[in-house]
Formats: C-alpha cells, sequence, structure tokens
C-alpha cells in the first residue's frame, strides 16, 4: 500500500496563528508534533515510510521537507507549482506512485490538517477499506455524525457491503433543518477527506468523468524531478476530487472511520478538543485571568491578561491578536481575505519565519532597515549569499559563529561584529555545538526576503 | 493666585496603557496633550504660569518636567522621595509657595489625572472657590451627582454660603443603596480632589488636626533645592489630606463644579467619554472589526482583529494585552497588584520609555544581551556616561550620530557602527537637524538601567 499526504492549505482558519505560509498542517496543536507530523507518524502504522509521499504547494516545500525530515530520512515532497484543488493533485501523485513502483498498487490519500488521536481504530478502518479498494471501489471515509454539523459535506449510503456501504451521493454543507433530517436518516456521513483505492480504478474513473485531467497526467515524467512543473500543470482545470470523480462515479463505497476525528476547521474546534480547567476556559502561555469561563486564551509571546470573558477567543501572535466571540471563529477567514485584499503582511507570514538551518525573528522594521534576531542550530549554515539592494550588520549574541565574507574567514564570539557591504559573498555557520544567535540590521532599499543570490546551500535551495 | 498640581499616581487603573513608571496623567487621552498638560493648561487661564507649581514622587519628576517643559519655561517640580499620600505633599506644597512668595495667598490644588473639558466653566468656579478661601474656608469642589456611583467618595453638605455650601460631612464610597439616597437628598455630592485655600488657613487647621505633619514641616527649607530630603518626609505620616483635615475641620465649605468632570478612572469611563461608531464602538489604532458592538479596542502597536464581541474591552501594547468585559475593568487594578507581587515587569515600565532626548524602545531581550532602538531628537544629547557591567555596540539606522569614545570624537552616517567596551566613557549626540535613529545590542550581566555612572547631563541628571 502506498500514502498520499496532502500537505496544502490556506492558512485562514486558524490565523493569526496560521499564515497563507505557515498553514495549520505545519502548527503543533496539543501536542509537540505538528498535524502534519502526526498525519504521517499515523500512516507509518500501515504503510513503510518510502511509500509516503506529501504533495503540496512550491512555496510549503521547504517547511513540509524540514518537518518530515524529522521523523524519516529524505521525505518525498511533490511540488505544485500552482493551487489546483485535489482532484489534479491526487491524480497527478497517483500518477508518481504507479511510475516509481511499476505496479498498481491500492493507495490512501489523507489530508494533512485534520486530528486524529486513535491510531488502532484508525488502523482497523483502513484494513477494511483496503478490501474494498482491492475490490475495485473508491473507497470514501465516513463519520457518523452525532449533532445536525452545517459546516461539512455529507455522503448518504444505500446497500450494504460487509465492510462498509455503497454510496448514493454526495451533498453539500446542509442548513439546519436539513442536517437533522441527514442526522435522523441514519444514512449519512460527514466527509473525512480521506481516499482509497487502486491506483488504475482512479484512471479508469478519471478518464471516464474527468478526462481533461487523465489525458494532461500522461504528459508528466517523474523520473527526474519531484517538481511538476508550472507550463503543464497550469492547463489543468482546478477542481477537488469530490466534484471532478467521487459524485459522478457509481464505484463509490463507504468506510465508517471509528476512530475519533476533528478537522480543526475554527478556534471553536481546538476549544472543543482541549482541555478545560474549572472554570471551562483553555489558557496557554502567558495568561492571568481573573473570573473568565468557557473561553480560550492563547498567548504565543506577551502577556495577556483577562477579566469576566465568556465565550470569548483571544489569540495573541507577534504582530497580530485575535478577539473573537467563539460562536463566530468561522468569520476568521474573512478577516484573513480582508487582510489579503489590504495586502497586510499579517495574513501572510510570521514574524518569526523557520529555516533548515534554523529560524529567524523580525524584531524591527522601518524607514530603509530591517533588524532580526537569527538563530542557527548546531552545526547548520545559511546558503553562501548576496544581496544587490541591501548591506547587512550582525552582532553575536551567543554562541561562536563562523562568518565567511568575501572568501575571508571570520570566528565570532559574542559581542563581535562584522559589516557585511552590498553585494558581498557571504556566509553564516555554526559548527560548533552550542546555538548562534546573532542581530542582524539590515538596511537598503527595497529590504525583500527575495532579493538574495544564492551560491551555494547545503539544503538545495539554489 | 498659585496651584499645586498633584502630579503623583500608581498607574495601575489604565494598564497596560498605564504603568507605575508612565502613570495615567503623562497619557495622551482624546487629546494631543497629557492629561497632566491639560492640567497645566486648565490652571493657566486664572494663575500666572510661573505660580504653578507640581509635585510627585521622585520617579515621575523626570517625565512630568518633560512634559510641561512642552508648555512653560523651567517648571517647578517639587520630588517626593517616598509615597505620603496627600496631606504631607499639599501641606509642604504649600509651605514652598509662602516661602517663595514671601506672602500667603490663595492656593488652588488640583489631581492632574482627570478630564474636565469646560475651562470657562471650570474658571467661573475657581472664581467662586476663591472668595470663600479668602473669607476662611477650605473650599472644596464637589460634582452633583447624576447617578448613584458606588465608586466616589460623597460630601454632605448644609447650609448656604452664597458662593456654595457649608459642609457638613465627608463620606465613603456608599453601597448601591446607599447612593441612591445621597443622590435622591439633593445636598450630596461627589468629591472631585480639587482644594482651593489661604495658606494661613491651611497651616492652622493642619496645626489642630494634623500637627505631626503641621510641625514636621517647619523644618523644611526650599531655598537651595526642589528635592523633599528622604530622611525628613520619611518621619511623615502617610494619610489623605481628606482624613489628615478635611473630615475634621469646621472650616470646609463646597463649591458647585459647573464644569463637566470624569475621573478617568477605568476603561469604562475612558470608553464613556469617547465618540463612538455606529455600533457604538470605539475602535482606536490598527483594527479590523466584524460585527462587534459597545466595544473599546486600543491597538497601540499591532493589528487587533476582533469579531463579534460585545461590551468588551481589548487594549492591545507592546508587551501587555488586556482582554476584560467592560463591566470588569474596574478589576485591572487586581491584575496590575498580582503582577507587582510577581516581580513582573509589565506592570512598572512600557518597552518605549520617554527621555528628556527622545526616547527607546526594548526590541528584544533574552540571556545576556538586550537590544533597543534610540530615537535621538534634534539637537539632543545622551549623559556622558559609562557601564560597569555592560558593553554597548550601536548601528546608526537613520540620520546623523556624533559619539564620543574615550574622548575620541566619530560622526556616524546610516550603516556605520561602533563598540562601547565595559567601563568606557562614552557620549551619543544629535547635533543636526534630523532625527538620529540608532539599534543598540547591549551585552552583559546584570542589563539594568541602573548600570550607569553619569559624568555630564544636559538635563541635570548627574
Amino acid at each position: 500500500m502506498y500514502g498520499i499526504i496532502l500537505a496544502g492549505g490556506s492558512g485562514s482558519r486558524l490565523w493569526p496563528l496560521s499564515r497563507e505560509l505557515y498553514p495549520k498542517q505545519l502548527l503543533n496543536i496539543n501536542s509537540d508534533k505538528s498535524l502534519l507530523q502526526a498525519t504521517f507518524e499515523r500512516l507509518k502504522v500501515c504503510i513503510p515510510q518510502d511509500k509516503i509521499i506529501s504533495i503540496t504547494n512550491t512555496k510549503h516545500v521547504s517547511n513540509v521537507k524540514m518537518q518530515l525530515s524529522e521523523l524519516t530520512d529524505n521525505p518525498v515532497v511533490l511540488s505544485e507549482p500552482v493551487a489546483k484543488n485535489t482532484a489534479p493533485a491526487i491524480v497527478l501523485a497517483s500518477k508518481y506512485i504507479m511510475q516509481k513502483s511499476n505496479s498498481d498498487p491500492v493507495i490512501i490519500v489523507v489530508p494533512s490538517d485534520h486530528l486524529i488521536q486513535n491510531k488502532e481504530k484508525f488502523l482497523s478502518t483502513v484494513k477494511k477499506g483496503e478490501k474494498l479498494a482491492e475490490k475495485g471501489y473508491i473507497v470514501t471515509f465516513g463519520i457518523e455524525p452525532d449533532y445536525p454539523e452545517t459546516g461539512y459535506g455529507y455522503i448518504n449510503t444505500s446497500e450494504n457491503l460487509d465492510e462498509g456501504f455503497r454510496v448514493k451521493e454526495f451533498v453539500e454543507k446542509p442548513d439546519v433543518e436539513i442536517a437533522k433530517k441527514y442526522l435522523h436518516a441514519g444514512t449519512y456521513f460527514w466527509n473525512s477527506g480521506i481516499f482509497m483505492f487502486k491506483a488504475s480504478t482512479l484512471f479508469d474513473e478519471a478518464l471516464k468523468h474527468a478526462p481533461e485531467i487523465a489525458k494532461l497526467t500522461e504528459n508528466f515524467d517523474f523520473s527526474t524531478s519531484n517538481n511538476i512543473p508550472f507550463i503543464e500543470f497550469d492547463k489543468m482545470p482546478s477542481i477537488s476530487i469530490d466534484y471532478a470523480i467521487m459524485e459522478k462515479s457509481d464505484k463509490i463505497a463507504l468506510v465508517k472511520l471509528e476512530s475519533d476525528w476533528n478537522d480543526l476547521g475554527s478556534w471553536q474546534s481546538i476549544y472543543d478538543i482541549s482541555n478545560k480547567d474549572e472554570n471551562g476556559n483553555v489558557l496557554i502561555g502567558h495568561v492571568l485571568d481573573n473570573y473568565s469561563k468557557n473561553s480560550f486564551v492563547y498567548a504565543s509571546s506577551k502577556l495577556v491578561a483577562t477579566i469576566g470573558l465568556e465565550d470569548t477567543v483571544i489569540v495573541e501572535t507577534e504582530d497580530a491578536i485575535l478577539a473573537c466571540k467563539k460562536d463566530r471563529t468561522q468569520d476568521v477567514k474573512h478577516i484573513f481575505d480582508t487582510l489579503k485584499k489590504q495586502n497586510d503582511n499579517t495574513h501572510l507570514v510570521h514574524k518569526t519565519v523557520y529555516r533548515p538551518w534554523g529560524f529567524y525573528t523580525v524584531i524591527a522594521q522601518g524607514e530603509g532597515f530591517l533588524t532580526k534576531i537569527i538563530h542557527v542550530n548546531p552545526g547548520q549554515k545559511l546558503s553562501v549569499q548576496s544581496h544587490n539592494f541591501r548591506s547587512e550588520h550582525w552582532v553575536v549574541l551567543s554562541g561562536t559563529a563562523k562568518v565567511v565574507l568575501e572568501g575571508k574567514e571570520l570566528i565570532l564570539s559574542p559581542g563581535h561584529s562584522v559589516d557585511i557591504p552590498l553585494k558581498a559573498i557571504h556566509s553564516l555557520q555554526n559548527p560548533y555545538t552550542e546555538d548562534v544567535e546573532v542581530i542582524e540590521v539590515q538596511m537598503g532599499n527595497p529590504l525583500i526576503e527575495e532579493d538574495i543570490i544564492r551560491y551555494e546551500d547545503m539544503y538545495g535551495r539554489v
């Protein structure tokens, strides 16, 4: 069996903790592992790790690789140059698997940003699904609804198939009256977004119902690169696997997902799965509360003092704060969209950005200057680089840094500094065992991350 | 006539915007002037500016002088080395005035942190008070209550005195039932904390009712300094003027304060006096709101996004955020007290600190290092100084800085830097017309503001 992890995402639902360039699956929620990492670990129970591949947008590849590298050597990550929803991604990733394995395996496709805590029950569901997939079904995993949720799509089932049910129809997010009917009917399930199929079944059904995708897929060749070429991929329609194939095919089956499941689609759902104190509050980080009830307060970098809140969500990050009534957390998406329209960077990135070599935090920014703290992990090295529009000035705060500037090597201990002139080729390295922290003052115009020419890079980013 | 501005304060009520070292009177609320500055401007209508003196705790003297210097030359600020409540401050400041003027003038005493917007009506109240003060009364200014407030002290009046009333008694903050009785009685007023008297009247009454304070006051001599010596002042009892004299004396009169008045004692009262939008919201700074009602949101440094809040106060500052139900804003004081007990600096100072030469902002802090942006106004100069426990490293971001290091003069333009070794005597100056911004990286242990030896200072802080 092979696994495909869908590792894209817009980062809008859990803003300001998620950002467009740091979406939900990269976050640690309730755990020391990210949702992406937890997804990988869950698949590892039923699939050898070299048979698990991830597919994500080019902009997330570096972060996805970095997180998966903590769990496995050389994780395979396919890079989509443009977002085309799930159908092209799933069909192409399946093609990749057939090409690499030269076989027709059963494939399980899973989102990377849901919470499923019971691995054993998940495994037993997968086993049932595998049997149906072997029989030629495209298998969906459904969750038995326990209340009339209006935020999910539903799947209606008909005849029993031993391991599951035949699927009658996919239905859109219902209003609350219809959701109640679905709940009472007993044949409806929530759509988990998890699918299983034999590769050949998917291609047959794609040829029938989404021939454009199936035919375009034939042109792709993964023998030399995992990067999907833009020109071909951009011809793909942007469509979900549900619309393109599932709703049209008559070979769809459903297996009931026995495990607990939560799509973590809003701060309300994060609150729901969290442990509460005696007042029903979830208080994370440096929070000082008096008299609040049933509230969720997340302080990531500063003190948050709360008094007398009820059913309220407060999320504090370095550059943006959300204060929201708990039953309005679905509307966070609108805030995100507004910020995006306004070109406000708070929708896009955090002030702290993770890199393969460590991380940096923007601590101040002004007319013509930008100041960061750069944290380099032991044994790591930033790329050999130069900048056309900015000079840099480094002061070592802790650890010992090795700097190569125009071919000259400098060993800098705390309190020592170096000027990096415009266009000078330079690198920053931590060859020792202690963390290195450096203050960087950038000066120039424009001051953008993209002003970087890389000459050498130990993480393959040249 | 002379004026005494009581410019002390604990900074607890409007936390996190006010801090112990940056109390309410220093804040700009609803105006481009601080409450202290507005108080001075108000007094200027009836008193020549060189006859207005301020008294405050030593820790606030620098900020009080700095703010008043924007309005008048050489403001007189008496410095209390320790907090002893209002009675010692008022009696001593009155002694200062008698000594300096060699006369027995009428004195008006005003708090510096209340909002009084109508200067003309204030002036007419003062004129009435002056007449009663000339007749030998200690005059209080009372506000006619328009609802049964439980957070203020009340003053009960008896016979009419033309310009006002004779005072029968001072009463403590009542519960709501008693407050309703006071409201209906028609003889009760809120205590504004404003007083007027002839200096000799105050001393006579002090000798009678607070002889300890009166006798200790005789030892003070202001002929050489405005700094009140600690050893003598520390012998004073810590007691309010109300307890020490007003409640005991039979020479108390009340004049009705005609002007609008607000003590700005909580975020609720700030909300009350602010202009609201059509949803009853007050949104200040970078706030993005959807569907909130009757809420107060203040963003000082970051984006605050709000959704569906009702009757809620959110105040965002660089290092602390308050989220509070509007009817619980009185409890902000408890948060402040808890932080103080925990030695959490967020009760004490802001990350941005104003100095006579400009301001600095702490932008990052860690084990053994601290980074600031220092902003030096044109023509200004930091003191000539050295540090025993820290080295410093300066990078000029904008403007042109003049640095003197161990007697050697350096002119630094943007992008240039200098190392200040441990114990080296140095100064930073902006002799030009453009603002200077410098990034300072401090390294050492301990890293405290107090590690400073001043050799020369243009603001008299040596």
